[in-house]
């Protein structure tokens, strides 16, 4: 095999160039706004493939936003590695507290920032310019197809249709993800399980009309006050959360996986220090890595209600919302977890007050094993470039989509992720390392190498 | 005195359009962008008190928007009444909620539909336009003094010094104020107490920046869930409120005054119906009025943070805020309550989050004596218009300026308002009878004649 690193050296400064474009392009699926941009970046995803060398590259239309499709089948004997990303990102706000325009890239201190750039437009280009290299310096291991969608963002609603209905030409021996981080850039590790996510919005209503607070006030459910008390209930005093039957399905850890979490390099200094924090707040009994990972949250993601603006105003406002997230663990089930949540919440509200829950997406949690051969092949090709065997850790976010696979095309995926927690996607100032980008693109050949050698010899 | 009402009638029309001018200036004191607009309604005022017949109008400027000040002596032997309006207003979020543009009047209903249209411009106008009738007609039976302010919505924070520079030119036998409301159309009230007010604005930061709730989740507090439970805390299973001290200086009615607000007319189902609620919520031990009036209060007027957005964001914010306002009775005062507020939050915050609490405006809670020469004239002064005997009322509302007309300048006030509840004063489609409007056109000539013959039989 090639000298990948001095391959991709050759190359990087085109590398970074060609992602620079893809970040331009503000694909925040979210926002119905940026649709126009959304399908220009797919197009974007298309043409970029195209010129890598795929075959068969197609825009596929869904119910919802495209997935770009592409291969590469250089012999049908050899593995065929199923490669999935995204091209949607998170919106951007609050824009203002960004360094820089999130949708005008640039480097500083050696990463790249730019909302996606993490997130996963970074890293789902990294397997493009990887098979580009594959291709022409004749190292194409694997027989390759891409799947990139664009509704990541906002739960995948239309992938499980995609899936079913290209059943065939989705046909391959594993998946093979990177989106995800490692524990640090010289402790290189592989995520093996993923939480599950369950996502509603809330609507308190209480009187039919904003009144004044000083003519209805302490006589009516103000919704506000209300819903922070229904919200505040939803933990004990040990942070635990209220909703009946909530932990029903989540599967404990046993003291070995206890020890082996424990393990790995963890400073809650270093951790409180890099997020200006005098302490930390979750489930007792619990360390930080365990809340972050093996264990079930309920977190506002976003609440809103009444004057919110310069100054004072005297209003007892008629509504109050609030976005909720729950991470779910193996086994509990989005469906499962909304329905006890939906219960739970309109079961605690005041008579005083009507209540809407209002569920928008969720996905399943997933644990990858360590002993597949596809975890293995992984292993070994960042042992390859990074010079130390990766660590196997738990990760606190979701894919769903990864139970989607098993379920659906009966494939295990691997989470080959090269970003770090500290990237602050989902947060302003999103950036990826230069390094990560580019170690990225050097490691993904050697895990095609590995794969089909470890796929014939067994 | 001639019939009052046939004058009235006389001039409705050109009453109505020059209101309406009035109300087509959006003088929102509480938001920066509408500065020039308040400075054109005080313009506006001046204009108009010229108009009317007034001396030595002026603009007086002060720290913030100017006041408007005009006076007419037509006998130093008459008592001479000090009448206080306010030309500012609330903000008209949210502005989608409002059936017509809130700065353009229309009458529907009966009903003048503005923002301001009863609170106060609808009701500080009645005065300039009684005035001009009185001394049109030669029935001026009294001095008077027009103090219209620009600064109510937002604390009146410049008036006390404005008061205490100008004790000599603002020299009264009594204040009389309509910027209050009645019971109904046909049960006239006076109100005879106000709520006080104590406002504040929190803010509560976890960690340094918004983080990815699945990375993060479950291990780092989220200043929106402290925020809740924060708030949550403050009312007890009782809604009594759990601040050290707060209830320390309330001043608890006897058996008699409770007795006497209890012979008010009031129908909890109308109320409950009027408002679409299926119940009420309050402070153990009260009835709703009493709960609306002669009770203290705490009630959040907006809450903010996190992805407030279209769609779903998995963010775990780095901060929440939330605008908290207490309505005070006698004997609490803005500054103590205000001080254990604010110790009592920053006391309850957790080791993981960092508070900040912010005092916005407040006022003095202020009752009226039921036997002063001035409630006996203006409750004889709508016997006449009204034809019955007006019922005394402690109201909800706050008018802190009571209570610095007092300590200032050494005046009784009396609050003769001609709004209802019902009039959506801070709320969109804020609305004033035309019939209310005229009404105390009508009426306020009767006071200053009652008042001057009560004051000369004394």
């Amino acid at each position: 095999m090639s000298d990948m690193k001095t391959l991709v050296d050759q190359h990087k400064d085109r590398f970074l160039a060609e992602l620079f474009e893809l970040l331009r392009i503000p694909s925040v699926s979210a926002d119905p706004k940026y649709s126009a941009d959304v399908i220009r970046t797919a197009e974007s995803v298309r043409d970029h493939l195209i010129k890598a060398g795929a075959d068969k590259v197609e825009v596929c239309p869904t119910a919802g936003f495209p997935i770009v499709y592409g291969e590469k089948i250089i012999d049908p004997s050899l593995p065929t590695i199923l490669v999935y990303g995204h091209y949607d990102v998170q919106p951007a706000d609050p824009i203002n507290l960004w360094t820089s325009p999130p949708f005008e890239p640039v480097i500083r201190d050696g990463n790249i920032f730019a909302r996606g750039s993490a997130d996963d437009k970074g890293q789902m280009f990294m397997h493009v310019k990887a098979f580009e290299l594959m291709l022409q310096h004749n190292q194409l291991a694997c027989n390759v197809k891409f799947m990139i969608e664009g509704e990541e963002e906002v739960g995948s609603s239309n992938l499980d249709t995609f899936l079913a209905n290209n059943k065939e030409r989705l046909k391959a021996d594993c998946v093979l993800v990177s989106d995800t981080s490692m524990l640090a850039n010289d402790i290189p590790s592989i995520t093996t399980g993923l939480r599950g996510l369950s996502y509603v919005e809330v609507e308190v209503t209480g009187p039919n009309r904003d009144l004044h607070s000083g003519v209805y006030g302490g006589g009516v459910a103000n919704p506000i006050n209300v819903l922070c008390t229904m919200i505040a209930s939803l933990h004990d005093e040990n942070r635990h959360i209220t909703i009946p039957g909530f932990y029903d399905s989540v599967m404990e850890l046993s003291t070995v996986e206890r020890a082996m979490i424990a393990e790995a390099p963890f400073s809650q200094e270093e951790y409180n220090a890099e997020l200006k924090i005098n302490d930390v707040l979750g489930e007792k009994g619990y360390t930080t890595v365990e809340r972050t990972s093996v264990r079930p949250t309920l977190d506002v993601n976003g609440i809103w209600g009444g004057y919110t603006g310069e100054g004072a105003k005297t209003v007892l406002p008629s509504k109050a919302f609030a976005k909720i997230s729950m991470r779910l663990v193996p086994n509990q089930t989005p469906d499962e977890i909304t329905a006890l949540f939906q219960k739970h919440f309109e079961s605690i509200a005041p008579a005083s007050v009507k209540v809407k829950v209002s569920p928008h997406h969720g996905g399943f949690p997933a644990v990858t094993p360590v002993d597949s051969v596809e975890y293995r092949a992984a292993a070994k090709a960042m042992e390859a470039t990074f010079g130390k065997q990766p660590i196997p850790a738990r990760g606190g976010g979701s894919i769903p989509i990864v139970a989607s696979f098993e379920k659906i095309l009966g494939l295990k995926t691997v989470l080959m992720g090269f970003g770090l927690d500290t990237d602050d996607i989902h947060s302003p100032d999103e950036h990826y390392g230069v390094f990560n980008y580019l170690k990225g693109i050097e490691t993904i050949p050697y895990f095609y190498k590995y794969y089909a050698e470890m796929k014939s010899a067994k």
